[in-house]
């Protein structure tokens, strides 16, 4: 009677206890994804053991993560303590033994997705609650201990977004701009000028070479392989920014090949751009388990555990086979958006660009619109399609600058690339009505702009 | 009838709106505290501003905000674009106008909150997704781009804690320590070897001088005033850790005596510590505008929104009536803990040392246990005191290494301080019924020891 | 420049706050269903509207929804007056126009889901915050103050569930059964036993007679066209019991067609059963919109309005077209039930006993088990198997009483039933996968049962 | 090290599992309040026994639980099945042992709320999820079982409250009203005019006498111990309709009495009003363990677990502690309303009524206002005051009709109570702030009306 029912309850408990038990036992990503009431027991759990929601604690020290507003603190399942210590992001909290088992796991965790995007050469991988460029900031920061004192200079493929070079730039070091070669219409990494700086330089100034593998299209991802190649030769570390690399096994793969082939220090992704979280961590993998580490240890004092819990709980709730669909699905829409893009652009006396290279952002030529293409990202803008750039034609003559770097047609990635395009890109969580919708206001769009080319 | 009713409920709508309208026209930290139901209510308002809420968004870029988990969506009030762009992380990013304005909006509070607590002097603050540690990297990092290159040294003002040296090393640039003066029980600035160091390495050598205001007893705040003059006699640079001493009236007047007397670069103060938030934040401050700007245009890519959406809430919540009245109750509930603890170690045949200068933390003697004194830990640590340290007895002999930086008798800030001692604080947020429970866990504690000090 | 982005951030909250007022202006169950951050807004709003959220409020009466847990008021949004007021369930309460909304609007899409589900002939409808059997008993004792005092007694057509007969008794009135006839598997109405017990009992002492819609076979939803036409001829009341017939178009249509051809006063159903809301809530609904009204009226005092609230986030949630989609689903799922049990009946040497009129629920026989069927019950329970029955075989000399009522072989509908059974329902929200799981474990109950009836 | 901290978190999670052990193990109401993390714990523990929520559930039933809208889950814990069986509001349910057990709890808790608020003579408690009409509807029912046919009449001590009345018509039954006496100010039962009834009437037609206890002045308490002593002598039952009586020690001791002096068969009273929860439940209990449990199993089917859960969560959020220092502020806070108020009218040319035996509601004359004196409500209402009443003068040729009720003068208690006059109450929650802020109102409210009257 009752009791049987009160005991079949009790199993039930029992069930998401085991699950949490096997977490913490096994330490690796989950197969399957939890439902949400078993992350949020494992949440309660974790959150009772930091000191400052011991029912007994009294705290006398300048930091008890007292929380004044109860909103805040339930946000933050009532952890407060951030992570990391101040000698070490990846250390244990004493006061924390919560928040700092979920740091343990996310960077566990991370090390799977890693190695199941396809970089099975990663042998570490820490998550700093930081973004891309921050994460970058760190990375160059710790090789520069390793380097000697006159390795300031930054040899840097180019690509046209900011905050890589201000990275570089904060740090104090100098950029040195690797221009890039354009082959058909892809703009691709020039080996051979990559070379001659490597030699005009001096290896003993170069801190390091930063190659990039997501980007807009036409640019494609830098030939990483051939990088670093060139790096083990030279013996000049290599840093591969993989802003939203993870989320296409192509990329991934050859991240792969590189460390098979050459020298990779490590490579940075951000959390957001690959893992569906908010903005604000990112990943820093690599070989070397020795300088993840010292990436952890170069981190002064403690950070928000924000970026952390926001990927602890994606990643619980999609399980490794969530994460493998996804991919699975981003693929397919990019195959959709590649194929619709291209009849509309077609049908509009407009072409796709030719860019096999790049399997995450594709692009069409604006050529019908001389010098009002520029005027399309507004009509975009109001029709609330947002991600995608328009970039206008040869503006060699242009200059920008980031910080002291001074770029020629900027956002095109190269001074001279031919003709003003659009790009757009199917990024992972994108769905095929997405797409759909994209081409219906595309199409809108280019009606609205005609229609107001053709008006006095 | 029921129109009275509907129209008096539209009228509490109405109240509410012209809560927002008032905070968005006047950008000013309310007088009064809001109540949860509007502060959501406002958030609620903002998030629907950022696109990735936009009932009609289409994104086809590379970072649209699409969020897996529902839970993590939720707990960020549905706010996925973080801060910043990547030339700045005080733009307004065009996919986030909301997240945006709450960014503003908190960089506008703080600065109302450092006026508040007594520092007038400030001109700018910037709340940056940091915490203390990484700020004053950042902080160092700016300076360093209006510094000669050969400035790579920091004259640092000993204070036994990690995270301040790490900061400085993270960056590449060498710690020289000043040792402090002992005076009476006091450990205090020693500025004729200040001068001293000043002197023998050369201004144009000097990045900076960093000094600290919040510290643990016996260690006082440095003489700031007096640093300051040389700063501005000499034109060195002068950087402030002020982790928890916005808490603290005597320690706001110092610096704002030292922006007066001399010259203060920026002072850096950790949100957690002073505004009861979760770890992640650090308010950068100064006098000169144009240098807080440039740390925030240092900043490369975005960052997590978690930290500002903390202070955000927690500053409307409190409102300056509500923060004043936490400051004035930690002012009345030192001087408890002051009288509490003196009467304590007298009872045990300790003392309360002299720290008039320390407003936050106090020390008492632990003569009495000879070496034993650092098992005290322990027995505090099972019973969930947390925040108090036991400094042992002069270990002169002893070196501690952080980094490339060795200290002698590490803890206690001075390699030949007397005897050893347990510090308390009180910080933001403790009340008189947490120092009484700290009183008898003291009690209890040291009958423990003695207890375990008697048995062979 | 920012402008524009906080232009486009406000029109994307107008484009809310419009839903919000269409559905305010034009009071019907909107087409699309809204997403989760637009329902929040509205009750954050409706809750504004309530005394004691007012930022003014003074209360000096005895109730002044103060609510002591944030906990609880935050689950309630905040909305704590219930509905209703002394005199009226559905009436506005001045204290709270803003709960007092939403109950409105429930009545109204509540009456919108009557009238998509089928019954057009409805023209009011009144949520309840009661479950079935408690609705029942207000629809009866509303009855009651139309009739003569001689009509106590009320002809209910034997259905094997308890609730129904509770309400009756507990209102104080006598049950008559009406006993079913048996045709092929079925159990139906018997038309001719009800005339006889019309006649017998006299219709002025008659308060009104009670069908059934939704069952569990073999037995069917009663001839409640031919019952109606009785209940028109002799003009007795008759209200029927629908608990979970709104999500089958075949039961509908039976009350749609029994409105036409005779007398329905009132039809009940189940808010949790037909609208995948928690129990707690149900739906009067009828023809004559001054008696449906009354039995708000007879209500005395307040309620919960936590039903109420629960269906108006629901039916916001799915809008119509969710609903037709779910009523579309259950369908097909209820094919592919009817197929794959049937299948599995006959490959267990058992079959699915045929019952046409039951759109709902199924049944297979049990003969192979003898007295051992019973037994089958235990097996699926431990095999998390819920909403099954097993029913055994012919025991119409045990009774069974329900209050003063007796009824030999319960659980049958008819006290000479042939052969034990087994049943299972498609009900509103079953997916495919849940039945291929049912049919998973059933193979795997039944085998457990025959090695079990195997051991000696 | 940092096994340590994990053991010590460790210990954390058993301080609470041991809080829940404790509970549930002891089945009392906790003396100390609970923390809002240990009550989530407690009902996530719960919510997962209820097979809705089994990771392994099938439901192939008509009512599954299934939930369409994640929000309304949430809400409800993920508790979805609601309480009761068809049998018995208090029986435990298969499908949900998690819910049940809170209904099992609150219960027992209930109890020990009644018993501590003073009534040591009950024995036996029920938390019905529906406000004190329908739950005085249940126990009339339930009485009616228990009377002779002919017994339908009930003798009301007048109260001009709708509620009560049309809970007695409601259930088919004749309220025959009972006038009061006028003594002084005070308007109070009339034991000779209630004594005349019980002759005139008859016992055997009369069901039950209700009377009430918590009412506005100057109506006061009924005389309940001579009430319970003319119902012992004269075999007839005593409901006591005590809706907001449980926070006065004064009128739970003249329940005391009652049940020692005479008959009670249940005493009705308001969860919402007494526990500040959300409107929806009442509490009735009695000295008959087994007359309470007979008004469980009256009724008819299931009901909604919210009532049941928000009492749940806020007796645990109390304590026995907490509760007990609410009712020692609600008697400060009387004590001051009826100085200040007294005071009050004194300024205005008015005076305190003269209630003594009323220890919740007072009363000012208005008698300066002549026929004005009813527009001051509107007034009132302007200025954010809730819950204030205004009575007019005798208008005793007035009638006003409650169903098939009428009353003359009604809202006054009596048909020519003397002069107008205004009351409030002193309830629970109510602050000293809030009784200031009504005084500086109504000073206000009295000006402004003065000011009107004064304008031709």
């Amino acid at each position: 009677g009752n009791d049987a029912y009160i005991q079949q309850g009790a199993d039930a408990i029992r069930t998401r206890q085991n699950l949490v038990k096997s977490l913490l036992a096994q330490r690796k990503w989950p197969e399957l994804g939890w439902d949400e009431m078993s992350i949020e027991l494992l949440l309660s759990d974790l959150a009772q053991m930091d000191s400052n929601n011991f029912p007994a604690n009294i705290g006398a020290g300048e930091r008890e993560a007292r929380v004044y507003s109860d909103l805040v603190a339930r946000r933050h399942f009532r952890m407060a303590h951030g992570i990391g210590r101040s000698g070490d992001i990846a250390a244990i909290q004493p006061k924390a033994a919560g928040s700092s088992l979920i740091m343990k796991l996310v960077n566990i965790m991370c090390l799977d997705v890693i190695r199941l995007a396809g970089v099975h050469a990663a042998n570490a991988c820490i998550a700093l609650p930081l973004a891309t460029g921050m994460a970058m900031v760190m990375t160059l920061l710790t090789l520069a201990q390793t380097r000697p004192p006159s390795a300031r200079k930054v040899l840097w493929l180019r690509i046209d977004q900011k905050s890589c070079i201000k990275a570089i730039t904060a740090c104090g070091f100098e950029v040195v701009v690797v221009d890039n070669a354009i082959e058909g219409d892809e703009v691709r990494t020039d080996l051979s000028a990559l070379q001659h700086q490597v030699n005009t330089v001096g290896k003993d100034n170069i801190l390091c070479i930063v190659s990039t593998t997501s980007c807009f299209a036409p640019r494609c991802p830098d030939r990483i392989v051939e990088i670093a190649k060139i790096c083990a030769t030279e013996s000049i570390p290599h840093v591969i920014n993989n802003a939203y690399g993870i989320q296409s096994s192509k990329i991934t793969a050859l991240i792969q090949d590189a460390h098979k082939a050459g020298r990779v220090d490590a490579f940075v992704q951000s959390s957001d751009k690959n893992l569906m979280v908010p903005v604000g961590g990112a990943l820093v993998a690599g070989h070397d388990r020795a300088f993840i580490k010292r990436i952890g240890e170069m981190y002064p004092g403690r950070a928000s555990a924000a970026p952390s819990v926001d990927i602890f709980i994606t990643l619980l709730s999609m399980g490794q086979q969530g994460f493998r669909s996804l991919l699975k699905q981003r693929k397919v829409v990019f195959e959709q958006l590649r194929a619709k893009l291209g009849a509309f652009a077609v049908s509009q006396g407009e072409r796709l660009l030719e860019t096999p290279h790049n399997p995450i952002s594709l692009a069409i030529t604006l050529s019908t619109f001389g010098s009002d293409a520029t005027r399309l990202g507004s009509f975009l803008f109001t029709r609330c399609v947002s991600g995608t750039r328009v970039v206008a034609a040869d503006r060699a003559a242009a200059t920008t600058s980031v910080g002291p770097v001074s770029l020629s047609n900027f956002g095109a990635h190269h001074s001279a690339y031919h003709g003003a395009y659009l790009t757009a890109a199917a990024a992972i969580g994108m769905t095929e009505q997405e797409v759909d919708a994209l081409i219906d206001r595309l199409t809108a769009a280019f009606k609205d702009l005609r229609a107001a080319m053709n008006q006095p």
